[in-house]
């Protein structure tokens, strides 16, 4: 079996680990002050999609929180690599976490300047969204009771603190929607609880700027720098609001496990034709072959 | 010994454990998505200071974030008292955490329905701030970096999301202040990192509304609702922007630990005479008046 288990392992600070042993210290950081930063990846062939964003992301985000990155990126791509082949996993969600960790003897909420961050990752079979929502539209609502702070720091950094996106999704699914809109404090659209959004108006292709409390999304990167333009397209970063929105001729949703997710009625609102619309498919089928083309050079 | 351990232990999910090893499954869902809250409380003569208003705000943010507490009060307060005692502490900080759990089957941000939340008490020996911090007041700068979000329902509860309060308190520490100051997203003051804001002018004692993005603090409750009465003064809670902040004739701070804290200069600039003003000493003495009747009902 030459090092694969049989039973799932995660990879916590330089050891894999079963899974169902993996711990950390009730006094890290990130478990008692949301301390840290995560990416969600998908692994397909064996190889981590948009690697280089995810490690720009997470870089980034350190620079923004303070934290010191011990580990480069190569040596995070091997740590991933390791967990996977431990898995026997070629087409996987992989999730990354990092915490600032903790000191022993330090209290409070200053970060200590001895502490070495935590490292985790989580590698688990690969689970797609199901077909009849691509083929139909998500149903999505428009949080009421969650608004994004589009002034802070971290509206722009994959950071811990998701209880604000986890109350949104719950108030989605109380509603049997799939997906929850979060608007920012000045009433326009930022994202969804684990997506970006984009939407289409008389063919121009809109999402809403990370200043409107987006988060820098790495298949909104691919959309706007990749795959809209290989359709002909440009995409505008636009201040949305909710009527914007229900006005659009189509909506769509990205992130790196659903790719590019067609909305079909947002609120119980039908969005243009109720069918994902043609903007919304070219893209899809954009991805689908850019998709293609990433596991060919994996192979290659 | 009687159950009385050398080192520090702590108590996880009904064992107490040796610190060192306390430790918390890597699916934990308060590491991986800030999905939890917390309690700071302060022990003294062996009791909890305001064990039921910690515990009824604990219960509060339970339900806003949709979390059933499996506990009564009286199991948690007796799971102190069992920290407590296995440290042989009698003046102490505690921090009792609880976050969702995890179901290993579950991704995502779903709550899942099946786990069971994780209980987490660590006690340690009370470290008061330092003296001269209440004789000359404490220096304190306003976040420029930082605005928290009043229109989250989350600006009322204690979840475990704390990382923008510590790049606030970063910042402050860089300022070489104290503490800092964070206003919201109006441009209106909301609370430091870790206390709750007081001020006075011409007599009169205001404060943040829960509204302006306040956490609903137990100093705070008490100063209002028992300690300003008793000096034959009323709280207003008022809206205060950072100009009526600087012009006070006198500024303190409240939280568990610290109790009432002056402040004696924001941003460099000198509030009031630049010593703790009357006001402040007033409550200061019937805070010191009331910690001592508590014990007293302690040890009675």
């Amino acid at each position: 079996m030459d090092g694969i288990s049989e039973k799932p392992v995660c990879y916590v600070n330089g050891q894999l680990v079963p899974e169902g042993t993996g711990a950390v210290s009730v006094l890290d950081r990130g478990l008692l002050l949301g301390d840290g930063l995560f990416e969600t990846m998908r692994v397909l062939g064996g190889g981590i999609l948009q690697w280089q964003r995810h490690w720009e992301r997470l870089h980034t985000g350190a620079q923004t929180i303070g934290l010191a990155l011990p580990w480069t990126a190569d040596e995070l791509h091997q740590a991933v690599g390791q967990t996977l082949h431990a898995n026997n996993l070629c087409e996987a969600t992989v999730r990354l976490t990092v915490t600032r960790g903790f000191s022993p003897a330090a209290r409070g909420l200053l970060p200590p300047a001895d502490a070495p961050p935590t490292l985790l990752i989580r590698a688990t079979p690969f689970a797609p969204y199901p077909d009849h929502l691509y083929r139909d539209g998500m149903r999505v609502i428009i949080s009421r009771k969650v608004r994004r702070n589009e002034q802070s720091p971290l509206s722009r950094v994959k950071s811990l603190g998701y209880l604000e996106n986890i109350l949104a999704r719950q108030e989605a699914a109380d509603k049997s929607a799939d997906e929850a809109l979060i608007l920012n404090t000045q009433g326009n659209v930022a994202c969804a609880t684990a997506a970006n959004v984009f939407c289409v108006h008389a063919g121009r292709l809109h999402t809403p700027p990370l200043e409107a409390g987006a988060l820098s999304g790495t298949i909104r990167a691919l959309v706007r720098e990749d795959l809209a333009p290989s359709t002909g397209r440009v995409v505008d970063e636009t201040q949305l609001d909710d009527s914007a929105l229900l006005n659009s001729d189509e909506v769509f949703l990205t992130n790196a496990l659903m790719g590019i997710m067609p909305v079909c009625a947002i609120d119980g609102q039908q969005i243009g034709s109720g069918i994902p619309g043609s903007v919304t498919q070219a893209l899809r089928t954009a991805y689908e072959e850019w998709v293609s083309a990433q596991c060919a050079v994996e192979k290659g």
